[in-house]
């Protein structure tokens, strides 16, 4: 077959993920390779540890990178975390609950699971109820859910979980760095992520965090590959995989440095470059300009005429959910919005599908005219799709929203 | 804390990989991604998957990507064909044969091995007659062990393998692109490669191609994630991962496109560049380089008066492994070589460990200005060690199998 030279066409993505990676992260990841035991690596992969407990808000010394999408992030944490048999409960509020309870069920748990109609979050007393029937081992919980936007409120859960001697498990790819966060203050045992969201970069790289109480469960179960053996084996049970087996992975960002895969170089420099920009802004100010930039959407799209989905007060900030309107083909509006304006926004899964799209401002994206532009080419859509709406309604109510912060002097 | 800007060190990169990427594999990786369902990205899934097919010479329809490094490959191919129980024969030659055996024995397998002293191979009789003793299921056999340098001959397991009804896996990371390989004449049911070997990428993506009958046993284990359920479900017990679940993985590439990870997009670039490049040069071609580059290396490193480990034979084209000489301190050297030079060459792994140095000329510094820069550079090294040797004896010997080369007409 012939194929040219790579040249994907321009894009803004305004969907729920991937996002434009930041061109500085493109940039980070063209650098040269260097050999795995190289010390300018090893100084990366430490550096790379710190930045990610700055991002994650703590002082874990098991803060590292897992070589995959952030799927393969949640994978390593539940399936070192959980033996064959355990109890864990996952409360499902979207379709990532649904995959954290799939994953822990292939692991071996017994499964308990508590369901809220998309849309809607838990409270800390009905998790705390959940817990007390079921008595699990973890707790695996979603924080912000692309497939109804909510956003799970996590900080009283990690008290409750340490109280009835629960580990706390939560999946933050959505939300993190567009939303609070705080693994050490929140309790949080194992954090995995992406680097597709708000983080601005390519997937194929997750972030996580163990706390000591997490670590000690999974160096009970380190067994080391035969071949380059040391002789100090774990007593429990040994990780029913060896490329998620945390154990392994720990003594190999660990000052050991046990060979076990070869370390993913280009996903690890960008990986270094979104935690590097993140910090350089600030992540308080990475989250006031998420918030900002999601409320001049939610207002754009309102001003759309656009009826929003789901508890608003709960929403992530980085992207909301809109009932797609009587009478418009939702997925030829898409198809319009790419085609003829080269703007994504996203389609929807499982009982969302075909009634909403989802709209993101994340990461690089959540920009002012980003927002705008795609405020205009959807009244363009809906316009052409014969929506009966008021002409500059979605630009000026976002532009409002923009004046109003300006007014109150924040921060872009 | 502080970090810069990414600026790693000049490095040639001359150990058993990884290596040093191509630079228009590094360019390709810097375009800016689309979303994951954009035409133009399942364009180039598409186009992934039919310049892998030269890459692997199959006419597979399942041949994609698995988002891991070659590990994670490894891991997709045996946790999704290996069924709680199974009996699988894993003849080991080195350490990767040791891996093939630790991650069958984590995904369920009963499993039967021999083994050969490192720097041996097997026979094809030998490996019949284990399947006559052990009557796998499976069968998985590393091609290319970089541990002890050698090349497993395969062209005749295939047959044997069909003859008496077993799958037939093999991991060819080490040595793909060097080193002769052919999926479909060879009876291949299932491969596994990275590109950070003669492929010349980075760590982080493992191709993969399944024959029918691979993708028959497979699709007997289908079970779709829940929140995105379409009803379709197989008989087969179920594949105890969900990130290497290759029948899930084979919706998503497929026409169906159904959602699982999120493609690591920058990834897919690097390694449709990768694959590019390969067919562009010719495989053949490519071949006969790693074996001009590998001999020239190795006639080099024997007119440095040091030994070569294992059988020659059987060497892959694209590593080397020579004994490190009596009075030589072997990490001084190699630090030395870093330090000094700013060329890697690479330690061992258990039973060779501190006993040999391996050196690889593979994918992009498959280069006579790579090799000759190395050995020079060696006998700096060794001298300044006291090694007896004789002035310009690696360089010589090399440049001696250049002019050979030329004389006869072989390309570069």
């Amino acid at each position: 077959m012939s194929s040219s030279q790579i040249n994907p066409p321009p894009r803004l993505l305004m969907g729920p993920g991937p996002i434009n990676a930041d061109p500085r992260v493109l940039r980070a990841m063209s650098a040269q390779l260097v050999g795995q035991y190289d010390p300018s690596m090893t100084g990366y992969m430490n550096e790379v540890m710190e930045l990610y407990r700055g991002v994650f808000k703590t002082t874990n010394d098991a803060t590292l990178l897992v070589d995959g999408t952030s799927r393969a992030g949640i994978e390593a944490a539940l399936i070192s975390l959980i033996e064959p048999g355990a109890k864990v409960l996952v409360p499902i509020f979207g379709r990532f609950g649904h995959l954290l309870k799939e994953i822990a069920v292939r692991a071996g748990a017994e499964v308990a699971v508590r369901e809220k109609a998309w849309g809607q979050v838990f409270t800390p007393e009905e998790i705390e109820q959940a817990i007390l029937e079921e008595q699990p081992a973890l707790l695996a919980l979603v924080q912000g859910d692309t497939s109804t936007t909510m956003n799970q409120p996590l900080q009283d859960i990690g008290a409750i979980c340490r109280a009835h001697g629960v580990l706390f498990y939560t999946d933050v790819t959505a939300s993190l760095a567009g939303n609070e966060f705080r693994a050490d203050d929140w309790g949080i045992d194992a954090v995995t992520a992406g680097l597709q969201k708000c983080l601005g970069g390519p997937s194929g790289s997750a972030p996580i965090s163990l706390s000591e109480r997490a670590v000690q469960v999974i160096r009970s179960r380190r067994h080391v590959e035969e071949g380059i053996a040391d002789g100090t084996q774990g007593r429990g049970r040994r990780i029913a995989s060896n490329y998620f087996d945390l154990a392994m992975i720990l003594d190999y960002w660990g000052p050991q440095r046990l060979n076990h895969h070869t370390e993913a170089t280009s996903m690890l420099y960008g990986a270094r470059e979104c935690a590097r920009l993140l910090l350089e802004e600030g992540i308080d100010a990475a989250i006031t300009r998420h918030q900002l930039h999601g409320a001049a959407m939610l207002a754009g799209v309102q001003g759309l005429g656009l009826n929003v989905f789901g508890d608003i007060a709960h929403k992530m900030n980085n992207v909301v959910a809109v009932h797609i309107p009587d009478g418009i083909d939702g997925d030829a509006a898409r198809q319009a919005m790419l085609e003829d304006f080269g703007i994504e926004i996203g389609t929807s899964f499982g009982p969302l599908h075909g009634k909403v799209w989802r709209i993101g401002t994340m990461g690089y994206n959540a920009r002012k005219d980003a927002v705008l532009l795609t405020l205009a080419a959807l009244e363009q859509v809906l316009r052409a799709g014969g929506a009966d709406l008021t002409p500059g309604g979605g630009v000026g109510a976002a532009t409002e929203v923009y004046q109003d912060a300006t007014a109150q002097g924040s921060p872009r």
